[in-house]
């Protein structure tokens, strides 16, 4: 079999919330992302990075309230730095995993931005849930910082941010010159860092992007033969939730509208996996979607599990 | 003329501490960069982390203090978070100064470790300075933490790290390729997160590497035509900070070498630089040292200021 080219989306499952947290859970999604390269995929990973840019975005707060002489770190900056964090964490196990099965290949991380409309209108209706519960105190804080906050009855208060659409992979260049050489990357974590364009600067913006957004438009610019999103379930189901749910093994993009339609797939989790494969499959008409989880990766690469969306 | 390629070494000059302080001395490195760049040369640029990662350090530190449930954040995690928010500055600011001159270039930041021998010396004897001035009672919780410190009197007290050889990139195919795509690197920041290889597995180090060290072993393994090391200095003098200094305008390996036994070149400035160009010319015997500050590049560039070091 030929070499085949996929994007790899991760979902939150595939981190954890702390440092430690994190170092155990990327050792399992190693495990997922080697089975694909076993199977003789070239592999660019995207991932979330909602709690650690939030974990970043805390410390360097409390660091200004201890040592006043240092300036603010702007949401820019600590996404910057989570693609760092999240990076070298993935990197490393993915590393170790491969070499204890004896494959020896490059895999780095690309610093990536993304740019978006100041104009979208996401900025004018901010719904994109970030970080952990927080108290109504912490919640009224962050509303005279000029931030949005959304409460969950009975769970606490959580920020909102905009999450408008990806328009342009500024490192595009450097991501396609890496997968082209048939080596690993991680690229466009987090979203990527949302940036909006003023003549010739990038200015960060008060912003994430869905990450199963960036994986569908990753998937176009590089024309992958894939798009792999790994999730919390094993698939797409018909009626999720109900008793009379079922898998949907297979579905054209067709079909896959109805659904959407019909109110099948649910806000936020399900709903945005669908979009990013519909534009992927828009932009590269032979390509096919894989929706499944990580630890039914093996049996979806045989047709046992997962969903196949294709055109 | 043909391209050349060229590893360039920034010092904390070009950095700055703080966030905002860091934003506007990128500006200025972004400059000499650039003029590096219309001068026909391939960039891959590595650079100092000392401030950025104590800074961040201390942000994780305070953060366990108010948030219990966040696990620590050792120092290679750190060092990844400050290459992508230190690369995240660099790569902007030469972007834009790029495009304002009508170049549009891609630029991008790999993520890099670099593998260091657990049995290096250095680990026996810790001697890098990083990060502030800190007061007496400060000095002695870092040594209870198992921590080195060195006073400097009248001064205060500064944290001092081992600061092992580098031995491999790790991530140096990554950066090849990049830099024989013709694009802009920034890689092995902060001299690189310093790992030791346990079988399979990287592990991060207690220590720093050397950013001349780290520029030196780097130009030596892409075999660029150049080394430009940018730093505080226009360049290499002997009798340095003596009435009767004189700039050395051009040395040879055997010269340097000869000038170092005589004690020359001050420990912790000028020797690790003379040391990184002997690394970089024994692997590269027809390659060229440069040792210049940021505001006499142009000139240097035409022999008219700076220190050229060649076999």
């Amino acid at each position: 079999m030929s070499k085949r080219k996929a994007v790899v989306s991760l979902g939150h499952e595939a981190l954890g919330y702390t440092t430690t947290e994190q170092w155990d859970a990327v050792k399992v999604t190693a495990k997922a992302l080697a089975d694909l390269v076993e199977a003789d995929y070239q592999l660019t990973i995207t991932h979330s990075n909602g709690p650690q840019v939030s974990m970043i975005h805390k410390a360097m707060t409390e660091l200004r309230r201890v040592y006043i002489d240092y300036t603010p770190a702007p949401m820019c900056i600590c996404s910057a730095m989570s693609q760092g964090y999240v990076g070298y964490d993935i990197q490393n196990a993915l590393r170790s995993e491969l070499l204890g099965r004896g494959i020896s290949k490059a895999v780095s991380t690309i610093l990536t931005q993304v740019t978006v409309d100041p104009y979208d209108e996401a900025f004018y209706e901010p719904n994109k849930v970030i970080g952990r519960y927080m108290s109504r105190e912490d919640a009224e804080i962050e509303i005279k910082k000029g931030n949005y906050v959304q409460e969950d009855p009975g769970k606490g208060f959580r920020r909102v941010v905009a999450a408008p659409k990806p328009i342009d992979i500024v490192e595009i260049d450097a991501i396609r010159a890496l997968a082209d050489a048939d080596q690993i990357v991680i690229a466009c974590g987090g979203g990527g860092i949302p940036v909006i364009e003023q003549q010739h600067v990038l200015k960060g913006a008060s912003a994430v992007i869905e990450k199963d957004a960036i994986a569908g438009k990753l998937a176009s610019d590089l024309k992958t033969d894939e798009l792999i999103i790994l999730t919390g379930v094993e698939g797409v189901y018909k009626n999720f939730g109900k008793e009379n749910a079922t898998p949907i093994s297979s579905m054209t993009t067709t079909e896959a509208k109805a659904y959407m339609e019909a109110g099948e797939f649910e806000k936020g989790t399900m709903l945005p996996k669908i979009e990013a494969a519909l534009t992927y499959l828009e932009n590269v008409p032979n390509g096919k979607v894989l929706i499944t989880s990580m630890d039914h990766i093996k049996d979806a690469l045989k047709g046992k599990a997962g969903t196949v969306i294709t055109a």
